[in-house]
């Protein structure tokens, strides 16, 4: 339980991939637990993101994406290694967030449910946990 | 005072708003209190936003949101619920914010102002603090 | 060391600068630290950016940004000051972040540098660091 680190490993099954890791993180957190939950993924294409889980907002946040940070460009990255836009796309979104907890549970909102963003996959991630009291 | 979660009831009063809480936020600290200030605010549609109280850069600000995810596109959640760009502009701009306190006091730059950022207004939003020492 | 705030200064030689700060973070880092170390910048013309240290990555984030908030748009905040793609860019990327310390060492992915943003420079910034137990 995340009072030191936990990590858990997410398998994502597309080059972009919305994964819901919202119930694994809930089980993680122990009965009591207060304060607020630090997430952390250590990859530089991928990301983190807290919003809604509608089939057709999954598809619209992938289109965006790909506006956001089109594939296809003359990327100077692109010399070394395929995958500029996805490095601008994590950039965007961040590699954490901090979550409120309260009587053991995470407190968000109705619609909120925790994404990891795979941006260059499929490829197994992590995501690193710690709860800040 | 935030050493558990505390709720800020914030006024929207537009579709897309920009509602100034740095006053309200740093009313809640105690004299003393030393560490960082997590703010959440528990919404699909709305954010959390820090930079500068300037009323030309807020009108920017929405021109720009306006650009970085446009209304009136053909989004797939657009069958759902009718505010898929409010969705894509939260992500952009993220739930939370963690800031310095020192002293009993936000230690913020001398421009820096926390925003509330509706985005599917005009609504009663939530922001929940907490101070973590 | 960051059991209260210490800050560090960075100075940035170019108006869009990306300054890679992560040995000097780390060398603040006292034996045994664990924890989740905040990153604060008190600035809102730039921003925190954990990503990888490839010149040409940086070259296409540098692009990125012109193109993610335009230099030369009709900005209102223009009239005041004229940054207004500085202010943008800020949001888009962030003041903070939180990041894994275990045994004394930053936990990251092995291709995750710090960066330090500078989107109106040249300029001295401050950095502030804390580490939450």
């Amino acid at each position: 339980m995340p009072a030191s680190w936990e990590t858990l490993q997410v398998q994502s099954t597309a080059r972009v991939d919305l994964v819901d890791i919202t119930a694994r993180v809930a089980a993680l957190l122990p009965g009591g637990a207060e304060g607020a939950l630090v997430l952390f993924t250590p990859h530089t294409t991928a990301a983190l993101l807290l919003n809604e889980h509608e089939p057709g907002l999954l598809q619209d946040l992938r289109v965006w994406l790909e506006r956001l940070a089109p594939a296809g460009e003359p990327y100077a990255h692109n010399r070394v290694d395929d995958n500029a836009d996805a490095h601008l796309r994590a950039v965007a979104l961040g590699p954490s967030l901090v979550l409120p907890v309260a009587q053991g549970r995470l407190a968000l909102g109705r619609w909120q449910r925790i994404f990891l963003v795979e941006l260059d996959g499929p490829r197994t991630r992590q995501v690193r946990l710690r709860l800040l009291a």
